[in-house]
């Protein structure tokens, strides 16, 4: 396939009158700037990097909205979590799946191309194991790809209720599992779909809460030495504290002191560090997960992005508990924290005369990339061809398309989004 | 006309199968709740009294995007300010006109019924009146009816650069008025349209930098005694400090003691206040006009809208710098601003058990109609017919509906926009 676009945001930065061809299998085989469309499909608003969602809970999308009422004076995240739990125990196989579905596509039309889905509703509602131990992420994985999104599957270890061993609540009894489980389901998802490369799938704990760390190590050991691994690291300050109270040191801390941590690992919610915690994260290669939707709905706090970014630390964005699904969103409200902190405006900036939205696109839709496993993130030959094309005007065609669609764009869908080399979405509508 | 809405939010809150009877003058007449649609359009998503933008800057609209780019290592307010003087001093009177338009065009689509222009470019480029002293004003309201949203026109008093009356600066030239100027200019403008039931014209000064204490008192004392009187008050730190030092007195407390300031005065950027100014604004029963799209935009801080509201406080939204217009982000994170500040949930809420979203949007709605002076914001006998028809779903008829409007869409405008009794948009494009 041949795509001849006006303009292309490429790694060293905006481009004109770029040819791109495809390969057959989904792949990025040639770029060719300032180029002519001759037998080329001609895109006329901008092409981007598709973004990866790099943190999603699917089945949370079932409360989106439902969940803004208060109940008590001192509503906060604790008492979400209640609710969510709610929904949590209800959900069988066929319903998650359909709730996930939903969201994906909601996804796609917003412009993801990949998602990183952080699964833990393991067993059935009773707490007992499907015949089939992978059934849930096999379920997930399926509704991914009917949706047409790309998706890395992370079976999250999730053992205990809290740090030291505590046994999981009646409430949990559906997330509890093994090393050797989560293993296992991995496993099984990677033999399940080992031909289709939109599909990867992960390592991943729960959090330092729900994991000990033998069964971290043995997590870590027991995954494939490439594949990308997520946890829940410092999202609320009481599990910061709590966690300190045991092994005497921060979570990230901790982490960064125990492990060789790389480019491999993705920390999400890494809301509540201190300097020396954000710096050590920098100085790692790990993505930083962000997710300002959730992390504003949950009353989280604000992760310091700003000093992060000026030690070129790694970042990508997730749509968490998926109250809201949109990477633009997303990208404006982590940059606006900032300004709303420091006073101060344009925080995400570059030394090479990018734009804030340029920075802001670019950096997280490789650290999703990242952060999923997959080679995207980048249109760059050799990659996976996720993209999205925006809608054309006259305006888009300039420096300032990113700043236009991260700060002042009412139409945050894009036109056309390709995931892999196939059209997903044409003219705002689910192909 | 008839409409017949499934669900409708009342002043009393939300009601179901809802009739609603308009006057051929664009009034409601009559509103039955638990009706029967006989010979009424059938409206199957939820309607909601429009929505006020109580503070639009138009011709901003035209750098919306074009200003997020890095100049020094200290950009802020200020320095935006500099980018936004480039655009004020080269505008003609159609120019303004054609993006006013847009822009109005832009907020009808979002679900805006009625704006508030706070309108200072009353000169031509060079500095002279036009043959009109009003041109450009009515210009701006030209631009609303063709939009087909409500306007409530602003002239603002802008005679001096800063506290103390210091001169205006020559890219500050198209910005000079005298009390006297201001004046004819809203007596134009009402003239024009003393017929139009969707226009009505405001006292305004700038701030008071840019007007004296006399001057204020002399607008004051102009104006006809029922018009709203606007001004922004406290949006950035370093002009508190400013008027702290001449005046002894931080500029919301200098008003509160020195006006009867009451329902009619809207005070736009109150960000800047300390509790005993919030307390003070919360008993006057001043609309206090809140942006928080520009106000992260421009770094300029969180106003307490969490307490404010807890002691019964007025407000109403407005997309200001017009960079974004969509009243569902305003509200949306508005709320998410003290959610991240407090580190709880649900900060708005109601003794009367309506959700966070009803809270949110049913007082905004009358807040802004208030500081528009306009006899709508809500759906009630004698007002106005400004209403919006969400986008129906077997979902959206639930007692959450509003809490899936302002925290869950990803589908923000709503399908049909009525101002004044006229459908304005109809499945989501401009009649």
């Amino acid at each position: 396939m041949r795509l001849f676009a006006r303009q292309a945001l490429l790694p060293e930065g905006l481009a004109w009158d770029v040819l791109l061809e495809l390969a057959s299998d989904g792949t990025i085989e040639r770029i060719v700037p300032k180029s002519s469309p001759r037998d080329a499909e001609q895109l006329s608003g901008a092409v981007l990097p598709g973004m990866a969602n790099l943190h999603s809970h699917a089945f949370q999308r079932a409360m989106a909205g439902s969940a803004e009422r208060r109940e008590s004076s001192d509503d906060d995240f604790w008492s979400w979590r209640h609710a969510m739990y709610a929904i949590a125990e209800t959900l069988d196989t066929d319903t998650l799946h359909d709730i996930a579905r939903n969201a994906y596509r909601a996804m796609v039309l917003a412009g993801y191309t990949a998602v990183a889905e952080f699964h833990y509703i393991h067993r059935d509602p009773s707490g007992a194991w499907h015949a089939e131990r992978a059934a849930n992420a096999l379920a997930l994985v399926a509704a991914a790809r009917e949706a047409g999104i790309a998706i890395c599957l992370l079976p999250a270890l999730y053992a205990h209720a809290d740090v030291g061993g505590v046994a999981l609540r009646p409430e949990q009894r559906r997330f509890a599992g093994t090393v050797d489980d989560v293993l296992e389901i991995a496993a099984a998802v990677r033999a399940a779909y080992a031909h289709d490369g939109d599909v990867t799938v992960g390592a991943c704990a729960h959090s330092l809460r729900a994991a000990t760390p033998e069964q971290l190590r043995a997590l870590v050991d027991g995954a494939p030495p490439d594949v990308p691994i997520h946890l829940h690291i410092a999202e609320q300050t009481r599990e910061v504290h709590a966690f300190a109270a045991v092994f005497k040191q921060r979570p990230v801390a901790w982490l960064l002191e125990n492990y060789a941590v790389d480019g491999r690992w993705c920390l999400v919610h890494a809301t509540q560090v201190d300097q020396r915690e954000r710096n050590g994260l920098a100085a790692s290669g790990a993505v930083v997960g962000l997710c300002p939707t959730t992390e504003a709905n949950l009353g989280d706090g604000v992760f310091p992005f700003g000093p992060y970014l000026r030690d070129n630390g790694c970042f990508g964005i997730g749509s968490d508990s998926n109250v809201s699904i949109s990477p633009v969103e997303e990208l404006r409200w982590l940059e606006y924290g900032q300004r709303l902190i420091t006073r101060r405006r344009i925080v995400a900036a570059a030394n090479d005369g990018a734009s804030c939205g340029e920075v802001l696109y670019s950096r997280a839709a490789r650290g999703g990339a990242q952060a999923c496993g997959r080679a995207s993130g980048a249109l760059a030959v050799g990659r996976r061809a996720d993209l999205i094309v925006l809608h054309e005007s006259d305006e888009d065609c300039t420096p300032a398309v990113l700043d236009r669609y991260i700060f002042a764009t009412d139409r945050a869908a894009p036109r056309h989004v390709m995931v892999g080399g196939r059209w997903r979405v044409r003219d705002g509508a689910l192909v």
